[in-house]
């Protein structure tokens, strides 16, 4: 019996497609599926069903939507002329919730990364490109994690969107709100004494 | 657009659920889930629904198994008087693989943890015990790993079965093979030095 059932080995590989998620968790979470009590299984089952009848991308965004677009692109009080680009579909939500912005997003669906194989191509890059031409959006917010990739993605994207004559923005980094000046990575004094403002 | 859309908050709380999964990791899973391209996502679902319908537990020891009783259980040829209790059903699956023991095998689905919560009468203790009784199993290895609750609860199963004349045995502590003296933790020097064995 030193294999695994079908359905069992099956399962493994479907959760191994997560990212951040190695063999050994796939397999953990695999187990726990088909060994605690069936209705905790059937709820994921069907909540799973349920998200994939529900919800789809928005057509303009690439945010998760309810509908073909999304609350905030339907949204006329929302303004056109300032485009926020993040990575994921998630910081939209996180960015909401914070109240920081009241323009209009575009989700790139991750970052440009050589070393994963991830190109421009590979992301909502050349949708970004017509949205600026088409609307002549005033200003462009790149909120790009402060990474390697995410750093790489905004000098990409503002390279690429510069002769299109509009305002390139990258969200400040610095110090992080509530943190310790001894506590700080070189990266980021270096970032926040650059980044330094008249008082 | 600040909260998350119901059939994702739903999914969110599903994978949440699984040990070891924090809100953020299910809220990436969960995003994950309806951003990538869907027939991924489908797969998974399939995946689910395929495994809850073809897999169960086994009546006897508790592993997962695709009928009412799994092949060990089921197999003439397999020690019956030898009884190895485990704490989860990915552990016979390992032990099958090593091919390190002909007798059956009995899955508690945990170890007792005060801290968590699990007491004896939350794993399939009692089960064991009737096992014991019923078939005059001649020798029960304890192999519940070597850490605090794995300790706990054979100890407990020690005290448990003694009054049915059953040899008891600890699966041995020591270095694992091909390990270095001088990178041991001090507990498993403890336990191989009281482990030592006459050559």
């Amino acid at each position: 019996m030193s294999e695994l059932p079908r359905s069992l080995t099956r399962l493994v590989r479907e959760f191994r497609r997560f990212p951040g998620i190695g063999p050994r968790t796939a397999q953990r979470l695999a187990f726990h599926v088909v060994t605690r009590p069936r209705s905790q299984s059937e709820g994921l089952a069907a909540a799973l069903t349920d998200a994939l009848a529900t919800l789809t991308v928005c057509s303009t965004c690439f945010c998760v939507s309810q509908g073909d677009l999304c609350p905030v692109c339907s949204d006329p009080d929302r303004d056109a002329s300032t485009l926020c680009v993040v990575e994921e579909a998630q910081e939209v939500f996180l960015l909401e919730k914070a109240g920081v912005f009241n323009g209009r997003y575009h989700v790139l669906g991750g970052a440009i990364s050589p070393l994963e194989g991830i190109g421009p191509d590979d992301l909502n890059v050349r949708q970004l490109v017509s949205r600026v031409e088409g609307r002549s959006a005033a200003e462009v917010i790149l909120a790009m994690d402060p990474d390697p990739e995410g750093e790489t993605t905004a000098t990409y994207l503002a390279d690429l969107l510069r002769p299109h004559r509009v305002k390139l923005c990258r969200i400040a980094l610095g110090l992080p709100s509530g943190s310790r000046l001894q506590y700080s990575d070189p990266a980021t004094l270096v970032a926040a004494f650059a980044g330094r403002r008249e008082m």
